[in-house]
């Protein structure tokens, strides 16, 4: 660093260096933008063995990171996403190599037809460019989002969580070594170059250089990016997801998808926070499902008539409805029937996953037809919102905003078009 | 109004009723979103009878409004972009119409496909809410873009330019009796209440109540929307057009295409502004052209090649590489080749529609492959970058953005989609 650097304020340094990383992305998005599909296959298989191979180097670079993580006082739960082993780092490589035999997304004609002046138009896929990525303490995402981004024929500017620093820089250095074995730059994948919080901020601003924001992670993260971005971004705030147990529900399958819906995984964005029942129907079918979830450690907050059929039902608060507790705690109403349910849904839901119980056809289609999220669900658990559940492999996110892509985000929803126009010297009249 | 909300300041009113603007907007696409396409079909065509009946209450508010113009001294252009006269109103009317017989873009199912564990996925067209149209001039737009928005099923929040205030005020008094006549709430298609410019400002910023910004305009009006909007945006900032003539080019179609390119319509996004031209075939191919355009009206800015083939040629300045002229003007570069002529666009470029002239298949595939503009063109004038040109009827603008739509934006592309899953009591395992 020459002296007149020295005495520049850090951050102005800071914006430079996330500008020319911004540049370099461009420029790698455009190499990436021609690439064989072969080259990104192999980039992608040569990342994997490289994160194998890398095990020990990434197992002591996560070791500092966990050693700091420790001394900060973070909590178990962080520190266990935080912790990488064996299995962990396995599972990063054979993510990426089910990524790298994924069709490949770019180049698809999506769409072909002729004009009656002889003009063939082509509408094909092409990739977004350059993506950032903001994320926080899962070390993994580097190589899942990275690899996605690959893929789909994108360069990516990779954020994580400073605690994963080190972790992160060492998956990163085996994504490089993917990229050298195909002969691509390695600027197809960078992170800013410290933890400084203001890289953030820089990247979120980089309009022009910086195609659209991927950020992962907690509400608070989620809620920064979207107030601060000045580019696009591609997320879900948060999955205040509801199942509606209709009248005409099979009490089996409501017992089934309401148990899952709440309890195999409480922390993803699909579970289930509130349940909804048609009064005239909760009593024959609530009692087992209340039952179910109070065994499985379920704390159930309800109202008057939902606290009137079990004892362990406390009562639910206001709050409770426009609550994502991510967590063993299900909101329990009674409503009058199928528009009421319409109703709460609209006034609380979130736009993410919703589903109905129910044997009544024509419920059935006004609910999915109604319901304005990304994901209605008829007879299955919302905890399917999710892309591999869906089959497109590797997801990056859930999205539920309206424009481009909505639901979940992989590698087909990375990419945009464009039109290739074919004339034998055709004029406009 | 009541003595306290005189008290108030002029702009926080005018806040409040933008807001209140957009909760109206926001319900009607509630229930524009399940209205059937019968019913829109129907609201369309009646608005296209009213825009007729109502002929003379239109040429009367568009003579206030040039009165008023004249009286401001607006230029010759700008008047002409403002008056009404039978044929134009009659134009709108069948615009509307050819907008009604288009096939609904609500409701069709873009995928569907089922999965191992039985449930079936499909997604489906749905609208994209509320828009927002920011436009100058010209009163049709009121016209076009509200029967765009309400056949997509979207509400629309309609700022046209304060000096069509009236002339657009009649158009969509028209509009509203379409509306009411297929039982539809008014509040489909809204106005500012006021030609107040802060209107702009608050609908830009009405995040969660506006889902998407179509700016149609001049380079200012979206460089101010691109600016400010705190909503995603559709838009082209310009159209900085090539033609390329390869040294493979057939003669005949380099001069119909440049020509046709430059002079069709010069004041259009898709209207060439710089020819390029191999070197090694300038002396062939150009003369003819130069000769055409310049009968034409063409004013010709070359550089040192193209000034010696032509005395009528100009000097072509550094920023003329840049500039979009929208003018009988152009600017003529000799490249030494495919690979100069795709890093001139790249550089020059504003990523909308570029055109190759060529014999040579594989240098066209090259210049289809490698130029990133929404549309690029084979052996065709850039002047078929036009949604009408590519058979989508009526469109609302051209976007060179990469997320959502890209190209012409017609009404499918005003749509966004959700996944309705069907199962029979699946839980994930």
């Amino acid at each position: 660093m020459t002296a007149e650097a020295l005495l520049k304020p850090e951050t102005s340094d800071l914006e430079a260096e996330m500008q020319a990383i911004g540049h370099a992305a461009r420029a790698a998005a455009a190499v990436l933008a021609t690439t064989p599909a072969e080259t990104k296959v192999t980039a992608l298989r040569a990342a994997a063995a490289a994160l194998r191979a890398g095990l020990p180097a990434i197992l002591a670079a996560n070791r500092q990171d966990m050693t700091a993580a420790r001394a900060r006082g973070l909590t178990p739960a962080l520190l266990d996403r935080l912790e990488l082993s064996q299995a962990r780092v396995e599972a990063m490589a054979r993510g990426v190599e089910e990524i790298a035999e994924q069709p490949d997304p770019v180049g698809r004609v999506l769409a072909r037809w002729e004009r009656p002046n002889g003009l063939i138009i082509e509408r094909v896929s092409v990739p977004l460019g350059v993506i950032g990525i903001v994320y926080e303490s899962r070390p993994n995402v580097t190589a899942d989002a990275g690899a996605l981004c690959l893929k789909s024929g994108n360069a990516a500017i990779l954020r994580g969580g400073s605690e994963s620093f080190h972790s992160s820089g060492a998956i990163l250095a085996a994504l490089h070594k993917g990229l050298a074995a195909a002969g691509l730059p390695e600027t197809c994948l960078q992170r800013p170059p410290s933890t400084d919080r203001a890289a953030v901020g820089h990247l979120l601003r980089m309009h022009g250089l910086v195609d659209v924001i991927v950020p992962r992670g907690g509400k608070g993260l989620i809620a920064r990016v979207l107030a601060e971005a000045r580019v696009p971004v591609l997320a879900h705030l948060e999955g205040n997801c509801h199942v509606y147990l209709h009248a005409a529900s099979d009490p089996a399958k409501a017992l089934a998808i309401a148990v899952n819906a709440k309890m195999r995984r409480t922390s993803i964005c699909g579970a289930a926070e509130t349940l909804l029942v048609d009064r005239s129907a909760a009593e024959a079918l609530l009692p087992p499902i209340l039952d179910a979830l109070a065994e499985a450690g379920c704390e159930l907050r309800g109202d008057a008539v939902v606290q009137g059929l079990d004892p362990r039902v406390k009562p639910a608060s206001e709050a409770d409805w426009d609550t994502e507790f991510l967590d063993a705690v299900l909101a329990i109403k009674t409503v009058e029937g199928l528009d009421a349910a319409l109703a709460h849904i609209d006034r609380h839901g979130s736009h993410h996953t919703d589903a109905i119980v129910t044997e009544d056809p024509q419920a059935a289609e006004t609910f999915l037809a109604r319901v304005d999220s990304a994901i209605v669900l008829h007879n299955a658990s919302t905890q399917f919102a999710d892309g591999g559940e869906f089959g497109m492999g590797a997801e990056i996110g859930i999205a539920t905003g309206r424009l481009h892509a909505r639901g979940p985000v992989g590698a087909n929803e990375l990419t945009s078009y464009k039109y290739r126009v074919r004339g034998q010297g055709q004029t406009r009249p």
